[in-house]
């Protein structure tokens, strides 16, 4: 198989929707792990960028841009794994008992990830700064009230 | 801020591309925590798209195409955390020992999700049976030659 073969066919393009619909797990073990798979895939990625927004690693629009895309796509999925019966991890009881707030939290988070994302995809390093910092935000104030320290 | 206003807003595009460059993590329990959670997700997603395929649940072409859509772009993932260094977790040493090997079925692995997703956006329920089990093939080969039973 030529590489060019391999290149051409091997855009993904990908459209995905926020929400916080539950998904059917097979027990809560599953649901735990799950989510903390999708949210630790996540947290690499925005990571990456965090190193460039700090001056650690230098800024490659490319690179940028990927990890943006990635981070916006896996922020729509921990969500559905935090479903009745899924108590335990890291997640504090008042994922359940306020789980209004929970799920409008997740939605933010959401919402900054799209921002970010455009910011990366325009390759405009102050906004993709502003963006990164306004993301951070949105995992901070979720962690400080459902997660367990 | 209105329900519309988040949906339109929410429509993410991403484009990947395969391959299995390296990607820096601290160390090499970072990279075995990410590799797993990769694949995590990704088997997650992939065993929904299973049940339909298996008749356990209804097929509904929107979900699986949404599934089929993740697998693909997990897919891309979790080669980079299999660096020099990283070796352990659930990795046979095979993986770096014949690292040609791992990485040609790696890439086996992305283009047959290519395929299962081209098949789950048609919707055509024969051609997503037909290419979930080349996919799951793939699995299974690069299981077999490179994971710990």
């Amino acid at each position: 198989m030529k590489l060019q073969t391999i290149v051409l066919s091997a855009t993904v393009l990908l459209s995905t929707t926020i929400g916080t619909a539950f998904a059917q797990f097979q027990n809560a073990e599953k649901a735990i792990d799950y989510r903390q798979s999708a949210l630790t895939v996540m947290a690499t990625h925005f990571g990456r960028i965090g190193a460039v927004v700090k001056g650690e690693a230098p800024y490659n629009k490319e690179d940028v841009a990927k990890n943006a895309a990635i981070v916006a796509m896996m922020s729509t999925l921990p969500w559905q794994a935090f479903g009745p019966g899924t108590e335990g991890g890291k997640a504090k009881a008042d994922v359940w008992s306020d789980n209004a707030k929970f799920k409008s939290a997740a939605e933010k988070l959401q919402l900054a990830t799209i921002d970010l994302n455009k910011a990366a995809q325009s390759g405009d390093l102050d906004s993709i700064k502003k963006a990164f910092g306004a993301t951070g935000q949105a995992c901070k104030a979720c962690h400080d009230d459902f997660k367990k320290k």
